[in-house]
Parts: C-alpha cells; structure tokens; sequence
C-alpha cells in the first residue's frame, strides 16, 4: 500500500519550482525550473537505489532492477513540466505517483521479475516547444532527434541550446532503450470522472488532434487617418476565423477546436494591425470527423479573409493520431482498480499524453482521476489528497499485476 | 528659400536613429535611440546659437531670440518619435522641417520680430506610453506632471524612470513657458492630398478621438478535455468585439473604429484564453456621432460577453475633444503656400497631434503634405523629396508671415 502523505508531500515539495502566487506551477520545459525539478527528480530516485539515465532530448529514466534483467522494464511515468499557468497535478502526478509507487516497493523489499522504471518525459505540455508530446514522439521514432532540436520557441530560442543549458542533453540514443510496457497515471483534465462521482478512469485510448498555424496579413496604417474602406486590418480577418473554429467545435461535438495563441503586430493602439500569427488546435476520437473539421478550418480562412483584403499563409504543424491502448495493459488497470475497491469506468482521453507516443512502440495504457470542476491548464487545477492517492495505488497495483503475469 | 537636400540629408541622417531592416524607424519615446536623435537635435541646434531648454517631461525647445525677445515665441514643431514599426516622416519632417527653416532664417541672417523656437515634444505616439500627445497635454495643463510621470508602458516600466534615465528630464514647469503660436508641419497620414494631386494641406482642425482598455475575463482550461459547453474562451468574446467595433466604424463613415493591441493569456496553443486584454480607438470628427459609437462600443461588450459566460471591466482612459484651429494661423499657411504656389485645400486631421493641445494654450495650426498612398504608422511610409521641401518652404513662409503681422 502507498503512503498517501508521502505522495503528497513531494507534490507539494515540488510545486515549489516554478510555483505561482496563485497556488499554480509556471515551469516551462527547459527552463532554469524545469532543470531544478529534474535535479530533485534525480537525486530522490537515486537515494532508493535506482539508476538514472538520460537520453538525447532530455528524457529521464531511473531504474530499479528486476530478478531477471534481460526483460524489457515496466515504465510509469509522465511530465513534470508545465503549462505557462498551469495546475500542480497535470504531468506532475504521474511521476510523483510513480516515485511513490517504487518507494512502496523499495520499502517493502518486493522484487519484480522485470526491471520497473520511472519515466520523465521532455516537453509533454508543446506549450514552449510546439508540438506537444516531443520527446515522447522522438523516442518512439514519430520525430527525428533533429526536428526536436531545432524547434525554437515563440522568442526564437532552440531546444538544443536550452537542452544543453540546463544540463540535460544525454547520451543515450532517443528510444534506443526497450520498454516492455508504459503505465501513465494523469489527472483527467475533464469533467466526466468528477460528474459520474467515479474515482477512477480506464483509458481506452486517446482522440486524434492537429494542430495549424496561420498568418494573416494586411497593412499596418493609422488608425486615425485611413478611412475605413482602405483597411486591410489583418484582426478583424483573425477575429472572424477565431469565431470560425469556435462554430466549428460547437457543431462537431464531442469534438473540440480552439484558438489558444494569438499575437498581433505591430500591437500598438494606434496601428491598425497588419500581421497576426494564431493557432489552431483541432481534435476529435474519429478521424474521418476531424478531417471534416480541418476541410471547414480551410473552408473558413477562404471565406473571410480574401473578401477583407487580405492574404494568407497556414501550415497543419501536428497530426497526432487517434490511439487505442493496449487491452492487455488495460485489463491490469480494471484489476488495479477493483482490488483497491474504486468505482472505474472506461474513458477516452481528451487531452494528447506521452502514453499516446509510446504507445507505437510498447504495450501501453493510462489511469486517470478526476480533477476539481475538469479544469485544467489553470492555476486552480486541484485534485484532492484521495484522489492522488487512489491514482498512485491504482498504478502500482497495475504493474505488479503485469509484472506478475 | 529653404534647401531641400539639406533637408532630406537630415531625414535620412535621423532615421539610423531606430532604423529597421525595412526601411522603417522604431524609435519608441524614452528609448535609447530616442536619446540619441534628441542628442542629435540638440547639438545641431546648438550649432545655429539656438539655447536648447527641457521641461521636467523632457519637451525641448531650441530658442533664436528675435528683435524683440518680450515677444513670446513663434514655435515651429512635432515629435521624433516613432511607433514600433514606424515610417521616416510622422514627426521627424516637422522637427527636421523646422531645423531646415530655422537654419534658413540663420543663414540668411533674417531677423524675426518674435523669438522664434523650435520644439520637440514627448511621447506623441502613445504607443509605448499611453495615451497619445502626453507632453504636450502636460503642457497644456490637460494632463498633471505626475499623471505623465506614472503612465507605464506594457511591462510596467515608468515614464518618469525612463525619462530619467536617458537624461531628459529638464528643470523647467512644463507649460510655464508662454507660446505666442505654434505651427506644426507634418505628413497628412491619410489619402486624401494625393488623392487630389494637392501639394499642401491647409489644416483647420482634428477629429475627436477616444481611447478605451477593455479586460475580458473568462476561465482558462484544457483545450483537448475541455467540452464546447462548459467553455468561458474569453478570445472568442474579444473576436466578436473586435468585428463589431469594425462594424461600428463602417457605420459612421467618416468616423474610424479600430482594435490596435491585444494582450492574450495564457496565450499557449493548448489553454482555451482565460483573459484578454485590448485597446479601442474611436475617431469622428463631430463629438455628437463620437457618443453614439461609444454606446455602440458598450452595447456590442453587453451583447455578447456575458451570453459566453465571460466579465469583463472597460474603461475610458482617453478623451481628446476635436479641435478647430486659429483662423489667423490658418490665414499665414495660405499665404505661405500661395506665396511658394502651391496647390492647397482645407483638411481636417484624422490623426491626432501636439497642436491639437497646444491650441488650448496658444493660437497653433498645421501644415499637411502628402504621403504615398495616404500610408502611416508603417515602415513603407513614403513623402517625397519635392513634398517635403514644400512642407518646410510652406512652414517658413507662414512663421515669417505671422510675424511680420
Ligand atoms: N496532458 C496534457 O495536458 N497534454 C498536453 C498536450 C495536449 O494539448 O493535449
Ligand atoms: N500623428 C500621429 O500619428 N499621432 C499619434 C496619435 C494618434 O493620432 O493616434
């Protein structure tokens, strides 16, 4: 049985790296807190004994040894970085759950038969380095170590050179390592655990999502001076598009579509703007949907923006496709959960998760909990002491289950 | 006679001052290189005998004393600084005009009745500080010292400690100096000149014009787990707004509507906008139809913000009232470009100005002169060689007229 403090503990031990006045973490992926966690992150794993190697982009794994060592270790793990404004659980309380998890067994003396191992992964949240699920997707051969090096943020600054910054570029060749299987515990970023008053959620699979840029162009000129009818106000093109999508979500239900980034140029009050770069992020579990709703996308930016004047450039950046985990792992999860006693449902998730990536190249499944209101991405984000709990147990009951099979 | 080369020798010399790749200046008031073109102005007005005085908002005015110095002085000039992405002209040509006709007086050893003065105002643009016209509203008493002193520009930073620390902040009461009049020579900003083939633009007055912040609150989440129905996308109600202020605008012809700036957070490609900030500029020349777009502006914020389950807080920060300019002023422009033959018409500003204040403190006016394709606040701003002579010659001629009278 895990130790519900101790799990706790550590979560709220690590929210102070990046930790925001508003109780959330800012801890963008390869940032001066990012590397402090990891520094945490290593030296706790290594206090129990284990063994922590890290790859080409960054990606850490500590290893507790098995009887038989020559089989492929059971993985748990996710991402301790953060959103720009995130919540203390999102990514967070996958590795802490699965550091729980090994604690328990270190504690007890259990052997496995295989080598268990807790996973990091680099850049799971895309919100620094687009797209999300990076380092995931280069160790399970979705990206090519280069791509991922070369991806600068928003400031222009590369993934590389932070990478190296902070100390974290290993040597170990990006998936070169096996994994026998992946277990990923989550908080569930929505709102269905919480309405059905369910503890626990057994993820089936995770729903297909793209992601776009677009930039719309005009001419910059006074705001004073020039009449309306000689405008190309790249923002009113923007703004019509942005309504474009939130229709388009609104008719595609379940599925979702949002603007979540937007800059604006010049962006002075006195300019009319002439340059504005947003993205789009598009998802739904059927891909024959989702290609409807990005055929609407482009159908939306011809409709709007030639009649305005104005031009035009969109790139899809991202196609991460819809998944379904690996039954045999998921069963160990129904197994977990009904030996702990939690009320369980079958659930699709909603948001993209490293376990989506390694699901190419391993049996792979997720376990989820609920989180406060399904809100996350928010300061607020709050999942409750039980809740965490019941996830890191639900885990670790998992993957002695698999490992005992 | 004015000299022409001399003058566009000076326009071209300044603009390195911030200049872009694009042949554009960003030269943001306060900046360094605003410290550097106003270095510059004044060693070049030093070099003509002229005594360079600031006032405690960093106004400066380069003195050539008349036959009469109890005379207040007859002003000439505008603003160095430029919007981020700014042309070669917006202020610069009334300065440097002013420069050119001042070293023209010199040269010629022409003595005026008046003192005549040459000025530099702070911050017109408003870009980096708002609102527009800051010092020059100090000085003429529709701003306090202090109002000026704790603007901040978008990352919080003072007026006052960037006045300071690029060493402009002068002795002298802002405004205690008596202007006897103001002539202010700029680039007309709008089509209307070239459009008529029309050399000058005699000016009687500008447009009213009205700033507002509006903040749009919603709920960041999850962009993947998030349902369409329990969103708050505080973007999407900003998109609405921002097309139905571009509605407004179309609708009161010549009157203007325009979003400049907005501010989108968290702004991550993955977190639906939990909060949007932006600017409105509202322009009309008649201040009765000028209320009815900000009714306008306030019922498009009620109809469609709370219907999205977003707040939001707005506010009126700016009120610039039109402006008729003194007819005896205007009377000496006529004159002046007659005299020189040029073709001319009346005009009222579209885009505000320092002699929009001043003429609350002092009889002030303005000469236009066109700009290609009635093109501002854009890098490609363009006047000619020929245009800009005209503007200085016409400049020269109404001060000598004015005092002569
Ligand atoms: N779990 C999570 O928030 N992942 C970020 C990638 C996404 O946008 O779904
Ligand atoms: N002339 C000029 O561009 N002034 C800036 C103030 C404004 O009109 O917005």
């Amino acid at each position: 049985t895990i130790d519900p403090q101790r799990l706790w503990d550590t979560l709220m031990e690590t929210a102070r790296f990046g930790g925001t006045p508003k109780g959330g973490i800012r801890r963008l992926t390869l940032s001066d807190d990012d590397k402090r966690v990891r520094d945490w992150f290593k030296a706790r794993c290594e206090a129990l004994g284990c063994t922590v190697t890290v790859d080409e982009v960054g990606n850490m794994f500590a290893r507790r040894p098995g009887r038989n060592n020559d089989l492929a270790p059971i993985c748990m793990g996710s991402h301790l970085d953060t959103q720009p404004t995130g919540g203390k659980f999102d990514g967070v309380l996958g590795v802490l759950g699965a550091l729980e998890a090994m604690r328990t067994l270190h504690e007890q003396g259990y052997e496995t038969n295989a080598p268990i191992e807790i996973v990091n992964w680099t850049n799971e949240e895309g919100s620094r380095y687009a797209p999300a699920m990076l380092a995931s997707g280069v160790f399970a051969g979705v990206f090519t170590t280069d791509y991922a090096y070369e991806r600068e943020d928003r400031d222009g600054v590369r993934f590389l050179a932070e990478l190296e910054r902070i100390g974290y570029r290993g040597s170990e060749k990006a998936g070169a390592r096996k994994l026998g299987a992946m277990f990923e515990l989550h908080i569930e970023q929505g709102p269905i655990l919480e309405d059905e008053k369910t503890m626990v959620g057994v993820v089936t699979g995770v729903q297909g999502m793209r992601w776009y840029e677009v930039t719309v162009t005009g001419q910059d000129a006074h705001t004073g001076a020039t009449p309306m009818y000689l405008r190309k106000n790249a923002l009113v093109g923007a703004a019509r598009v942005i309504e474009a999508i939130d229709a388009i979500g609104q008719k595609h239900q379940p599925g979702v579509a949002t603007v979540g980034l937007i800059e604006n140029r010049p962006n002075s009050r006195n300019v009319i703007p002439g340059e504005v770069f947003f993205t789009i992020d598009l998802r739904h579990p059927d891909e024959a949907v989702l290609d409807v709703m990005e055929q609407e996308f482009r159908a939306a930016l011809a409709a709007n923006l030639p009649a305005l004047g104005l031009a035009h450039e969109e790139k899809r950046i991202w196609n991460s496709p819809a998944v379904k985990f690996a039954p045999e792992l998921i069963d160990c999860v129904r197994h977990g959960a009904g030996k702990a006693g939690f009320p369980m449902r079958d659930i699709v998730s909603g948001a993209g998760h490293d376990a989506a990536y390694i699901a190419r190249v391993a049996p792979t499944t997720m376990v989820f909990v609920p989180c406060a209101g399904g809100l996350s991405h928010n300061e607020a984000e709050s999942t409750s002491f039980e809740e965490c709990a019941a996830g890191a147990q639900v885990l670790l009951n998992a993957v002695v289950e698999y490992d005992r099979r």
